[in-house]
C-alpha cells in the first residue's frame, strides 16, 4: 500500500484524556479513533491488527472443534426475563424500543440467545457435545469507560458456548479451550497466565482468567515463577512453608506489654520478629463468633475463612462484640482461657509455631512462650491466609510472585445456570429428560488488540510483534524527490510485493524526519530505508524492535529480510 | 468436518412463514434461524457462506483501492442532528438512550460518522480522494420485515464512501466502484444488471442500483437483450424507435365516433391499430395546462414529463379542467384548433405519424388523417413515454425487456449533501477552503446471500455456486454400518483433507435416505458417495446442479474431481 493514498492520520502531540500508553500510542499513530465515551472506530491500520487477531482466534478456535456462526445484536426482552438478567443485569444493558414498543436488550453477551437457539434444535443426547462460537460487537454501557479499547462500550469480542449431556464431558471441552486459548494468546505474542479466578454469585468450581501480565491490570494475580501456576490473588492456595521447629517448648508466661497493641508495636517491645507473633482476630461468621489465628506476618483472607466455614457472611467483629465473647479489646485477644463457645481455627502455620506471643485477653498484657495443644486449643486447622510474594508456589514449583494483569479471556463452566431456567433439555439415553450443561468462553478481541500495544511500545511509538504488525514491511524512500531513491524504491515495492510481503511504502513528498517518526509510531517490525545509497545500490534495514541498523546491498535484500523474519517470528 | 459433529439442523417441512423460495430452504437447510421478526441467526454453514461473500467483497474492495476499516454502531445524535436526519429518517432508524440520558441511534447507515471523522482528520487537497469501506452489522427498523434476509431488521452490509476534491475524481471512483461491484456479483454467480435509479430527493445524476434479476424482485428494470443497458422502468430513455411513414398525407376529416373514447374503442370502431391513433391528455404542470400527446400503444411516463418541464408537479386534469381549457371532456381530447394558452408537448414518436386518428375536441366525434404542422402545433417535442418490451435499447444494442429485481448493491454520487451540512472542508492548492465532494457505495451482503440462494435452487434444495458453497465436497458413507464403506469413507476423508478440499463428511448413523436428502437440502456442488462398490474400490460422484451420476474408481477419484470442479468454476 503507498502511504500516500492511506488514510493515517498519525498525532505529534499525545492526546489529552489518553490515559494509559496503549491508548495515546494507538490514537497517535492513527489506528483509532474515539467517536464518543467508550465508542471507538478503528482506522486502515487498526482494522487490519484486529483482522489478524480475529483470523488467530477463528484459527484456533476451529482447530478445536468450535463451530463459527453469528447470532444478533438485537435481543428480545423476552429472552432475558426468562433468564432473570433483564432485572439482574443492571444499566450496562443497554435497552432500546423497536417501533412496535417491543423491548430488546443490546447484545452484552449470548448465553440466551444461544441457550434458545440450542433448546430448539437439539432434542437428543446424540447431538451433543456442541460448541460454538461467534466474533462480534458487543454492547455494555459502563458507567466509567477508559483506558481507551481496554474498557469500551462497543467493542470486539470472540464468545463460545458449550453444551454437553455429562459433566466430564464439559470437563474436556472446558481443558481444550484454555489450550486454545493458550495458543492464541502465545501467538499473539503476550506474557500472560490462565488465572484461577473466583466464580462469584455464580457458583462452579472451574473458572480461569486469561491475563495478561501488565503494570496498568485492574486485577492482581499470584503466579510461579516455575510452572503454570496463577491464581486471583483472593483464589491462590497456601502450600505450607516450613517445618515444626526444632525448638523446645518453654512454659507460658504473661507479660506487661504496655500500649503496644498491633503487631508492629509488639515485634519492637518483645524483639521479637512477627513472625513468632500469633495474630488473632475475633470474626462473626453468620452472627457466630470465630477466633482467627494467623502468624503475625500473614494476613487473612477472608474469602478463604468463608469457604471453609461454609458461611453466607464473615466480619471483623466490633470492640463491643470483642468485649462480650472474650472479656476484653480487640490489641490485647488470644486463644488462651477461650471459651468454648467460641471457635478457634487456625492457619496450618500456627500449629508449627513453638514459643510464640498471643494476646492475653487481658488489655496491656500479651503470654509469651505459647504452645498450640500445650496452652490452647485449635478446634480447625485451615489453608486461611493470603498468598505472599516468596511463598513457594502451591505445585511445588517455583516461587509465588505477583503481577497486575489485564484480562483478556475468560472460561466458564456454567453447569446448568442459564439451561435449568431457560429449559434447555434433551432426552438421555434411556429417554428420559434431562438438563444441558454448559460452558462459556470469552476472549476479548479489541481488548487484545490494546493488550499487545500496551505491552509493545517504547518512546517513540508501537512495536508490533510479527503475527499482527499491520504490514510486514515498511519501505521508506527517504527522500521522494530524488530521481536515484524514488526510482530503486519503487523498484523494491514492486518486488517486495511479488516476494509476498504485504508493504507499506511511504512514497509521500514529506521530510525524511517526518517518515521516520510516523514509521516509529505505526512500529512495523522491519523497515527498508532507501537513501542515499541509492545510486550504490545500498539500502538500510531497521529492525524496529533493537534499533539495530543493516547496510544491506540491493541483492541481498531478499536473503537478508528472510534471515530477520525467522529472528524475529 | 465431521457432520455427526456440525451444528446443522435440517427440516423436512416448510416453515409455515417463510414467502420465499431462498427464505425456505435457508431455514430448511439449517443455514439460519429467525431470533425476532426480520433478526436471524447464521447457524455454521450459514456463517461459512457469508464469509465467503464477505472476503469475495473484501478482495474486490481493496483491489479497488478502497481501505477497510470499522466504525461504531452506537452513533452519537448529534450527528445525525448536524446531518438533519435525526429528524427526518423516521422510525427505521433505531434510536436509544445510554445511562446518562444521552441520545444515540443504531446506525443504519454510517454518512454521519465517517464524514465527522475526515472532516476533523482530512484538512488538505493532498490526502484526497480516500475511499474507505467496511462490512457491518446495520439497523433498520423496518415497519414489515419480510422474504427472510432479503428485508431484515439487522443485516450485514458493506458500505463504503468516498471523499474528493473535484467531482471528476468522484466520477473516477464512482466508475471503478462500478467495476468493482460487477466483479463481486460475477463473482458471486449472480446474474444482475446495473440499472440507473432515480435519484429521488437528494438529487445528482449518478445513482446505479445493482438488481439481481429474480421472479420476487420488488423493481421493475429495462434491460437490453444485447449490451449492459439497464435502467428502473422510470428512468429508462426510448431511442426514437422508426422513421418517418412514406404515406403521403391526406386531408383531415371529423367522423361520428359515437361512444368510442378509449383507445382500444376507437381502434376497433375505426379498425385502426392503436399506433396510429395520437392518445391526447390534458395535465396540470403547476397549475398550468399542458396537452401531452404519444401514440396510443404508448404510456406517459410523469417521471420524464415532469422533469422536461422543469416542473415542480403534474397531475392529469380532471374533466372541469378539460372543459374549462378544451371546450370537451376527456374521450374526445385532441391537438386541433387548441387556444395558445395550452401548451402542446408531444412524445417523438407523434411528428413521425402520418394520417393519425385524434379527438376534436367534441364529444362522440373524432378526426381521422390528422398529421402535424398542417393539422395542429407541437410547441416541444420530448421522449415521454415509457419504455416498453421489444423497444431498441437506447444504446442502439440490443432489444429491450422487462425483468423484476432485488437490489444487492448500490452506488450513488452524493456530491455535498453530508458533506455541506456537516461542514467537511479542505484546502485547495490555493490555500482556499473548499466543501468535499463524496460518494457512497453500498452491498447487502447478507441480501446477496439470500439472492445467491434464491436463484440457486431445485425442490429438493439449495445449489450452491462453487465460490460460495459452504463445503467443497459432500463426502457420504451411504451405510456407516458397513465396515468397507466406513473405513473407505474415513480413508478418503483424510484424502480429500490433504488435496485441499473443504469437506463435509456424513458420518452419520442415519439412513442413506435420510443422508442423500440432507445433501440435496443442503446443495454442496459435487457429492462423492462411498456405498455398496466400496469393496470393489469404486465410489459414486454426483453433480447437485444437473444431476449427473458418475461411477469413479478411488484411484481416479483425484482427476475426476478436479476435472469436474474446472467444469463448475
Amino acid at each position: 500500500m503507498r502511504q500516500s493514498q492511506l488514510f493515517l492520520p498519525t498525532l505529534r502531540e499525545v492526546p489529552a484524556d489518553a490515559d494509559v500508553k496503549s491508548h495515546q500510542m494507538l490514537l497517535r499513530a492513527g489506528f483509532i479513533r474515539q467517536n464518543a465515551a467508550g465508542i471507538y472506530s478503528f482506522l486502515p491500520l487498526g482494522k487490519k491488527v484486529l483482522h489478524k487477531i480475529e483470523n488467530i482466534v477463528r484459527e484456533e478456535m476451529n482447530r478445536a472443534g468450535s463451530q463459527e456462526m453469528m447470532m444478533p445484536a438485537l435481543q428480545l426482552a423476552d429472552l432475558w426475563q426468562e433468564s432473570g438478567r433483564w432485572y439482574s443485569y443492571g444499566p450496562e444493558l443497554m435497552r432500546l424500543k423497536d417501533r412496535h414498543e417491543r423491548d430488546f436488550a443490546l447484545g452484552a453477551t449470548h448465553e440466551e440467545v444461544i441457550t434458545s437457539i440450542i433448546r430448539d434444535e437439539v432434542k437428543s443426547y446424540k447431538k451433543l457435545p456442541l460448541n460454538l462460537y461467534q466474533i462480534q460487537t458487543k454492547f455494555r454501557d459502563e458507567k466509567r469507560p477508559r483506558f481507551g479499547l481496554l474498557r469500551g462500550r462497543e467493542f470486539i469480542m470472540k464468545d463460545a458456548y458449550s453444551f454437553h449431556d455429562k459433566q466430564e464431558s464439559l470437563d474436556e471441552t472446558y481443558e481444550i479451550m484454555k489450550d486454545a486459548y493458550s495458543a492464541i494468546f502465545s501467538r499473539c505474542g503476550l506474557n500472560f497466565r490462565a488465572v484461577l479466578a473466583d466464580s462469584g454469585s455464580i457458583g462452579g468450581k472451574d473458572n480461569h482468567e486469561f491475563m495478561v501480565l501488565s503494570e496498568i491490570g485492574e486485577d492482581l494475580i499470584a503466579y510461579s515463577t516455575d510452572s503454570d501456576f496463577a491464581a486471583n490473588i483472593e483464589m491462590a492456595p497456601v502450600l505450607l512453608q516450613e517445618s515444626a521447629s526444632s525448638e523446645n517448648p518453654k512454659e507460658i508466661e504473661k507479660v506487661d506489654t504496655k500500649d503496644a497493641k498491633t503487631i508492629e508495636e509488639l515485634s519492637a517491645f518483645l524483639n521479637t520478629p512477627a513472625s513468632k507473633i500469633i495474630k488473632s482476630l475475633l470474626y462473626l461468621a453468620d452472627g457466630q463468633p470465630v477466633l482467627v489465628l494467623v502468624r503475625g506476618d500473614h494476613e487473612v483472607n477472608e474469602i478463604k475463612l468463608k469457604n471453609v466455614l461454609s458461611a453466607e457472611e464473615v466480619s471483623l467483629a466490633s470492640e463491643e462484640d470483642a468485649v462480650k465473647w472474650l472479656n476484653t479489646k480487640p490489641g490485647s485477644i488470644g486463644p488462651v482461657s477461650v471459651v468454648k463457645d467460641v471457635k478457634i481455627i487456625a492457619d496450618q502455620a500456627i500449629p508449627l509455631m513453638v514459643n510464640s506471643v498471643c494476646g492475653a485477653n487481658e488489655e496491656g498484657y500479651h503470654y509469651i512462650n505459647v504452645n498450640a495443644e500445650n496452652d490452647f486449643d485449635i478446634h480447625q486447622t485451615e489453608d486461611l491466609r493470603f498468598v505472599v510474594e516468596g511463598d513457594r508456589s502451591p505445585d511445588g514449583k517455583g516461587t509465588i510472585v505477583f503481577a497486575k494483569g489485564i484480562e483478556v479471556g475468560h472460561v466458564f463452566k456454567l453447569g446448568k445456570v442459564y439451561s435449568e431456567p431457560m429449559k434447555a433439555s434433551y432426552l438421555d439415553e434411556n429417554g428420559k429428560n434431562q438438563i444441558m450443561t454448559m460452558g462459556c468462553y470469552g476472549i476479548g478481541v479489541s481488548r487484545t488488540l490494546a493488550a499487545v500495544a500496551e505491552e509493545n511500545n517504547d518512546e517513540k511509538g508501537l512495536i508490533w510483534p510479527l503475527a499482527l504488525s499491520p504490514f510486514d514491511i515498511h519501505l521508506i524512500a527517504v527522500n521522494s524527490k530524488n530521481a536515484e531513491q524514488l526510482s530503486l524504491s519503487e523498484e523494491l515495492y514492486e518486488k517486495l510485493k511479488n516476494e509476498g510481503y504485504d508493504c507499506l511504502y511511504d512514497d509521500r513528498n514529506e521530510r525524511a524526519g517526518v517518515k521516520f517518526t510516523d514509521s516509529d509510531l505505526i512500529g512495523v517490525p522491519i523497515r527498508v530505508m532507501v537513501g542515499k545509497k541509492a545510486g550504490e545500490g545500498i539500502v538500510e534495514v531497521k529492525i524496529r524492535k533493537n534499533g539495530e541498523l543493516l547496510e544491506v546491498p540491493v541483492s541481498e535484500l531478499s536473503e537478508v529480510l528472510k534471515r530477520e523474519y525467522e529472528k524475529l517470528a
